[in-house]
């Protein structure tokens, strides 16, 4: 296996799977032994093409890393060396098995792993229960070459937290991704799938390299050309980019649309309580498996959005998930529900609606409704992927329903990829949270993985943030996000400095501490300081209409949406309090509502999120509201200007072209973030006419 | 000839021309003699096509109007009866000539016309020096005849006050119309031009009708594929449809991309000042004429809205025009260049850079450099089209130029033609408007002829609002607004209510007075009632970004356009007084300066464009700015649905496919009226606190 050419490349292609070559006699002499796999115990079926894909992984790491040629080794071949890598599944071969006391076999289940290393000889064996787990233990293995670590007396033993660990793609036909800021899709262009595959493999590794197993590669928004993927005319390429992916031990899913039966013209209806809908999405399904006999299910928007759904035919969720259900089952498939549903033709003159409610009031009623193969994926937010928001109380709220986390990847209300935000932070916050359902400790992530609960069906998806520019995420630096999704879910223990470092140290290498100490502080800081320059204490949606880019404070204000902030001469805020607002708080469990209820101890940073209150509101820390705005915006510009700088004098330490692209991102960020500070602060010393107490322009 | 079907027809394609049956004894027995067109004096040249127009659209309105058979006869034939047509040119027929006294003969002009009624016969006779006069006068005799008017005794003549009577098209090669609001082009569609002219020939007629003689049918935003119409892939389409224009006497002219030699890959310049380009220029020109005769020239927006001009070359607009001009003149061409040019790239934080200014500070300084056959071609207001605005300071203030006005027909700022907005009023404020230029008297109407300043090159210009919608202009009633235009610049001493009269009959009859009196009020209050309930006193642009339909306070407030109103929680307007503003006031002549310069002496309506107050100001009507908002507002809306109930009222009076297409638009915009009263009322309470003093509800 050569080392691809883009290896030493400048364009941020290879993400963080450059196999960079590790410069140091240390590194050298240490791991220059690793040059063969050795297999043992493929099984005949499928699975041996994830093990081959882990093999060849490993082979061409090393060759990366050391600058030597690898190799992968048959089972029954003697290596030249006695300190190999070893490929093993569990039962295979009885020496392996023997390495591993009884009560490590059992302990590792369908995806994990156990990396050991022989004192001895130095042979390290990866050890699973089926070929996935070997895969990810590849890559572990690469992470811990990658980064520098010691492979001396491993002892590891590693089981993904959450069971399904998805990315959904909003990928259109046409080729335009809905809330893409990275390109365009790498599956589709001109209404068919591309004929270039090579980039879809590429992904899958990416993938496959922070243990996501599931993805769906078509938006959620079912426009009529993607209703047809589930038809004869595109099943074959449908089947084709499975295959894909299946190598990688990742499974597809489709998002399908509600009425496809109506808008293909094949029934005169969709009502999911009509035996011929029921029949035909029965017929349709069986196709999908001729086609793909480990297809993963169906995602779906419906009555969300203006999307056709069950409430056309007077039917609820339940009735309208269920029939789906019903036809995957035999074939294992699973429905992943979302529950993004509420009214988006609200009057802006009606203060009664509360958007942030309607999640809960529509779906929490169902709960016990939903078959067993279906899933309720639930956004972290009751609203929509803003900066700040509170946590959805319907997380959790469902004891007898299984469902799934969403998070957003794409940076839709965090800078579109052209401001840094490095979002694992949040997801750490989210993932925290304690709902207090079952009582304290009662937290999100135990939640997401069905532990609260004990359900069958749970994990974490997220919103891609890929697309075919050539480094995968438009800003190089958000390559990161999906990095640290895949790495968090698999591990929710893990610490966003962690996966940060992790990151930078695969991608820049080990070679200056001083990149890496800089680049993962620039990380750590980014999604605050995007928040303090852009829509302050929880508000959200001050954002320009549609494409979301940029401030604008009335933006949404009087819009259909449900997205209000009620800023007067006077104050800002959504009353969301049971006393004398919308009563959303509560839909919070246990001291969760009493907590946003009182402005006493509802958290400074939600506070307008809950609140409606006198710009001249004291904050906990001491501030009044108008203040924290000014301050907070001005000090965001400024760190915005300088990340700026300090990724300047990095310029030695990373190669040019990677240097390049981050520095036009970072620069067009400092400016934008002025813009934000302007706008903001002038919209509301315009609003208010209370000063600045330190004088600053505000226009 | 046989009536048409439309005739009766309910979807509005016929406009002002039906030619409806007149049912009433009266007129049967009054004009039923008119039944034939004895044309005299016949050029053989491209004349006769338009004579032949005139002859046909009399037998053609004849018949419809009376029911019977009407036809055209030769010169030399002996009509039927005594009681016939004449078309006639002077010089044609010694008969002829004798009936007009010399003096008559020699005031009308190359387009006017004189009708006379023998009193003995009955005989019409229609006498022009030029076959567009017979045209004209041949609508003149159908627009007696379809208003009811007596045609005895009549002795009329008539010359078009403005030389230059042009409608500029908006539209696009791919089909779309720019501030398009009636279906997409009759010109184009897919690149390429439409098979089907039979609408094109129908448009002309109607711009014949109102005595319309230029066109320009692609945007002034030329774009790649519009750039090719002056090359040979296009210009056999652009010599068809000049060809059936010219059956009309319309002349056609083309918009023109300045960067063309560049972007058609054939020159790696477009300096004016370079003879490769020149002669690049005169080359396209030749090609130009030899396909169309009688091309009218080049209409041009230079570097304006990002579109290319002179100023890339460090050339000015004198530069730029003179040098197409050169090209053009031979042939007797002319070059109608935009003055609209600004900075579309201010920041807002800037105060001092007013775009009110630009298109003054821009071209003023250039008065006398531009050659004989350059017209420059000023929006009425100094912004761009707002429902109100002051009158350009730049119109008449360059005495050695030649000069055009430009109006928007197409209601881009004014309701999009979902909502009523009969523009008449609105122009005959704009034309009546004294710029004291040449002292007292200096009207714009005179500076739009070339009176003022005897310019040969004169005239108005007008962005179409017609499209492929079945009735032209989507809302019915904008029928009125592309009637009136023509009606106006060919006479601006007719009135609105005349012209609007005018309208109603030809286009619903002359069958119901109550029909006629009520919508002949509909459209006299209509400007006024969508001004009151959407941007006050003057301060335009509280529109929604890029579409600019419907209500968005902020909307331009912290753009790039240069479209601010500085409200804070104490006042709005922008301060364009030379005393302590941007020094706008100062370009006006006269006592016009100091009348806007002045709070005591700014009108109200104008209040906010040149002054910034408080909301407590008093206006010269007693009102508080706050208050007078609120009450227009309120009033506003109150009246937009009084317009649906008074349409209602006249169900019986009209074919129901016509009434119904109106009463659907009236109810749209009855409910939009509602959303502006409450957006805007609720905006400006929440900025200033100051409640309504009737205490009506704001949200």
């Amino acid at each position: 296996m050569s080392i691809p050419e883009q290896v030493h490349g400048e364009d941020g292609y290879l993400a963080w799977l450059p196999y960079r070559r590790q410069e140091t006699a240390e590194w050298l002499k240490r791991y220059k032994a690793y040059r063969q796999i050795v297999v043992a115990g493929a099984p005949e079926d499928g699975g041996a093409a994830v093990i081959h894909s882990a093999a060849a992984e490993l082979a061409r790491g090393l060759e990366g890393m050391s600058g030597l040629s690898a190799a992968v080794v048959n089972a029954g071949e003697v290596p030249d060396s006695e300190a190999y890598i070893q490929l093993a599944l569990f039962g295979s071969n009885p020496e392996i098995d023997g390495l591993f006391p009884e009560a490590v076999i059992t302990e590792i289940g369908a995806e994990g792993f156990a990396i050991q290393t022989d004192a001895h000889t130095g042979r390290i064996v990866i050890a699973a229960a089926a070929p996935a787990g070997l895969l990810y233990g590849a890559f572990h293995l690469l992470r811990l070459f990658g980064t520098g670590q010691s492979v001396n007396g491993l002892n590891i033993r590693e089981n993904p937290v959450n069971p399904l660990r998805m990315i959904n793609h909003w990928d259109n036909m046409d080729g335009s991704i809905e809330r893409g800021y990275a390109g365009k899709s790498i599956f589709f262009e001109n209404n068919r799938f591309k004929a270039d595959k090579e980039r879809i493999r590429d992904y899958a590794r990416l993938l496959a390299s922070v243990g996501i197993n599931a993805v769906s590669i078509n938006n959620v928004n079912v426009h009529k050309q993607e209703t047809l993927l589930i038809t004869d005319e595109f099943l074959p390429d449908v089947a084709e980019v499975a295959a894909i992916f299946r190598d990688f031990a990742v499974k597809l899913f489709l998002s399908v649309n509600y009425a496809a039966p109506l808008e293909m013209g094949e029934l005169p209806t969709a009502d999911p309580l009509d035996p011929a809908v029921q029949e035909w999405w029965q017929h349709r399904i069986k196709d999908v498996y001729s086609a793909i006999p480990d297809f993963g299910g169906y995602v779906v928007k419906a009555d969300s959005e203006n999307r056709p759904g069950p409430f056309t035919y007077g039917r609820d969720h339940a009735d309208g998930a269920n029939m789906l259900a019903e036809a995957l089952d035999p074939f294992g498939g699973i429905v992943i529900w979302r529950c993004f549903v509420y009214n988006c033709k609200q009057d802006w003159r009606d203060r009664k609606t509360d958007r942030a409610k309607a999640a809960y009031d529509h779906f929490k009623p169902l709960d016990g409704r939903f078959k067993d193969n279906v899933v309720l994926q639930v956004k972290n937010g009751p609203i929509d992927f803003q900066v700040r928001e509170p946590i959805s109380p319907l997380l959790g709220a469902m004891p007898s329903t299984h469902q799934v986390l969403e998070l957003q990847i794409t940076q839709e209300y965090t800078g579109q990829q052209r401001h840094l935000c490095y979002l694992v932070p949040q997801w750490k916050e989210i993932l925290d949270f304690d709902t207090y359902l079952k009582g304290e400790g009662s937290t999100v992530k135990r939640i997401a993985s069905g532990e609260l609960h004990g359900s069958r069906l749970a994990g974490i998806a997220a919103v891609s943030n890929i697309g075919d520019d050539t480094n995968w995420t438009g800003h190089l630096l958000a390559q990161a996000n999906l990095y640290g999704y895949g790495r968090l879910i698999w591990n929710p223990g893990l610490t966003s400095p962690e996966i940060a470092e992790e990151w930078i140290r695969l991608t820049f290498g080990n070679g200056s501490e001083q990149l890496i100490r800089t680049v993962q502080q620039m990380l750590l800081d980014s999604w605050g300081i995007y928040e303090s320059y852009t829509a302050p204490l929880g508000v959200g949606f001050m954002v320009n209409p549609d494409h979301h880019y940029g401030p604008n404070v009335e933006g949404y204000e009087y819009s259909m949406w449900g997205t209000y902030h009620f800023a007067d001469w006077q104050g800002i805020g959504v009353d969301r309090t049971k006393a004398t607002g919308t009563g959303y708080t509560g839909q919070y469990a246990g001291s969760n509502c009493e907590r946003y209820e009182s402005l006493e101890t509802c958290p400074d940073e939600l506070l307008l999120f809950f609140h409606h209150v006198p710009y001249t509101h004291k904050l906990h820390s001491g501030k009044t509201v108008i203040q924290h705005i000014y301050d907070t915006h001005f000090e965001g510009a400024e760190q915005a200007e300088r990340f700026a700088a300090e990724w300047e004098a990095l310029a030695g330490s990373i190669e040019e072209g990677l240097h390049q692209q981050v520095a036009e991102r970072l620069a067009e960020q400092a400016e934008h973030a002025k813009e934000w500070r302007d706008r903001i602060n002038t919209y509301f010393y315009r609003r208010c006419g209370i000063a600045d107490e330190q004088g600053r322009t505000i226009y």
